[in-house]
C-alpha cells in the first residue's frame, strides 16, 4: 500500500541492490520524498492500514494500534535467501479478523517485510504499483490493483474522490459511512500467528543444530525447514518455522542470540501468503 | 470476464489438454453448464463488454455491437505455440475508444481469444478467476481481479447488489447512474487495430518465404517476426504481425489460404497486450 517502498523492494529484487542504494534511485526518479521516514519506517502504510480495517472490519483502529516495522533493515542478502526460496520481499500491511484465547473477536493489524511465495498474485505487483488483496468468506480471494505514486495517478484519485464528495453533496448522501459497530479489540503482535524465516551464522561443530532445535522446542515453535550450507569456516543455518505466535518467535530468536554456538542471527523476516 | 472460459483455457495450458477435454472437466467441476455454449462461444463476456464498455466511456454499447469470437477452435497447438513466445491464451473482452480517418470519436468493443505476453497483469489470472484491466490517461494501470464462477462467490455477489440497492432506495438515491453523454459511434472491427499471429504449413522449397511475405505487402500489413521450422517432409512459417487494421489482417489470411505453396493455414490468433 505504498508505492515508494514497493518501488525499492522491487529494485532491490531486480537488481541486488541494497537499500541505500535503491533508496537513492528512488529519491532521483521523485519516487521518495526528500526525508523519506514516513515511506521506508511503514507510518504512511500503517495510517492506510489503520483505515482499511476500519471499514473492512467495522470497527475503529488507530494507526497508533497498527504494530510497524519498516523496511530500512531489509538486505540484499535477505532478497537473494527469498529468491533462493521461491520467494519474494514486500513491505505488506495485514489486517486479520480473529478469535483470542478468551473467546472475544479481535483485529490484528501490522505492517512489516515479509517473504511471499512467488505464486501469489500480490508478488506480481512491481515497482510503484500498489495492491490491495481481500480473502472473504463467500466472495474468495479478491484483487484491488493501481499505482500508488507518482503526480498524475495521484492527482487522478485526489480529483476523483472531489468529484465523488460533490456528486454526493448534490444528492444529498454521505457516500463513504463509516461505522464501528463491531467494536472488535485490537489483538496485540505477541499473539498474531506468523511464520518466520531465520538465518543463522553457527559455529561448524557437532551438536550445534541439536542445541538450536532445542530452543524453538523450549518456545513450543515447530520447525517446517531446515537448510544448512558452509560459509566459509562457519555454517549456516536456515531456519523456516510453522505459524506459531509471534512473542514465542521473537522469544526464540532473542535466546538463540545468547547461545554461544550461534556467532549471529543474519537475518529475520516473516513468511505470509503461503500453506 | 468469463470464469468458465479462464478455467478451460487455464487447463489446456497447465496439462496440454485440448478443448474438448478440458470443456469436460469444466463440466465435471460445475464451472460449465450443461449447455456451455453462453460462455465458450463468448455471449457471456460479450453482453458484459457491452455493459462495462456503456458504463467507461459514457455511450450505449449493446451486446450486438460487440464482435465476438470464442474459443471453441483454440488448439492445444496453438497453446504450444504461446507458449513458446513467452505467451498464453486468454479470451479477452477489449473496449478501446479511439478516433476514426473521419476524426469522430469512436468506441471499438469485442471478444475474442488472443496471446497475450505472461508479464501482463493478465497472464497471471487463472482457473476460474476473472479481472477488468483499465488503462486510463492519468491512473494508469489499474487491475480488479477476483473469482468469477462458483456457487459462494456469485451468491455474495449477488447479495452485495441487493443489499446496495436496498441501502439506495432507503437513502432515496440512485448510484449506479447510467449516462450516455459521449454517444460515440461504434468502431466495426474490420477497423480496429490488432496484431495476427498465423501459423503456415508451406511447401519447403525455395521462394516460398518471397511469395508470403508479397501477400502481406500487398495488404499493407507488416511483419514483425517470422520463424521457419521444419514439420516433417513441409516447412513450417509462424509470422506475427505489427498493428494492422483487422480487415487487411484477415484479407492477407484469406489470401494466404489460397497460395499453392502454402499447404495450409494452421492457426490464426490475435496478439494483444505488447509493445
Amino acid at each position: 500500500m505504498n508505492g515508494t517502498t514497493n518501488f525499492i523492494l522491487s529494485a532491490m529484487d531486480a537488481t541486488g541492490a541494497g537499500f541505500a542504494e535503491a533508496l537513492e534511485e528512488a529519491t532521483e526518479l521523485g519516487y521518495a520524498e526528500a526525508d523519506p521516514t514516513a515511506d521506508v519506517e511503514g507510518f504512511d502504510a500503517a495510517a492506510k492500514a489503520a483505515i482499511l480495517a476500519s471499514l473492512a472490519f467495522h470497527t475503529r483502529v488507530t494507526a497508533a494500534d497498527v504494530h510497524r516495522e519498516g523496511i530500512t533493515e531489509v538486505t540484499a542478502a535477505d532478497v537473494a535467501s527469498a529468491k533462493a526460496m521461491g520467494c519474494t520481499i514486500k513491505l505488506l500491511c495485514i489486517a486479520a479478523r480473529g478469535v483470542d484465547e478468551a473467546g472475544r473477536e479481535t483485529v490484528n493489524v501490522r505492517v512489516h517485510p515479509a517473504m511471499i511465495p512467488l505464486t501469489h498474485p500480490l508478488a506480481s505487483v512491481g515497482d510503484a504499483f500498489n495492491a490491495v488483496f481481500v480473502e472473504a468468506d463467500a466472495a474468495g480471494q479478491l484483487m484491488f490493483y493501481g499505482r500508488g505514486a507518482g503526480g498524475a495517478p495521484t492527482a487522478s484519485a485526489v480529483l476523483g474522490d472531489v468529484v465523488a464528495v460533490a456528486r454526493n453533496r448534490l444528492a444529498g448522501v454521505h457516500s463513504a459511512s463509516e461505522s464501528a459497530y463491531a467494536d472488535l479489540s485490537v489483538r496485540p503482535m505477541g499473539e498474531a500467528l506468523t511464520r518466520y524465516h531465520i538465518s543463522l551464522d553457527v559455529a561448524d561443530r557437532p551438536g550445534v543444530l541439536a542445541a538450536v532445535a532445542g530452543v524453538f522446542a523450549r518456545h513450543e515453535v515447530s520447525i517446517a525447514t531446515v537448510r544448512q550450507g558452509p560459509t566459509g569456516g562457519d555454517a549456516e543455518l536456515v531456519i523456516v518455522t510453522h505459524v506459531a505466535p509471534d512473542a514465542a518467535l521473537a522469544a526464540t530468536v532473542h535466546e538463540l542470540r545468547g547461545l554461544d554456538t550461534v556467532r549471529s542471527v543474519r537475518s529475520v523476516l516473516r513468511v505470509e501468503g503461503g500453506a
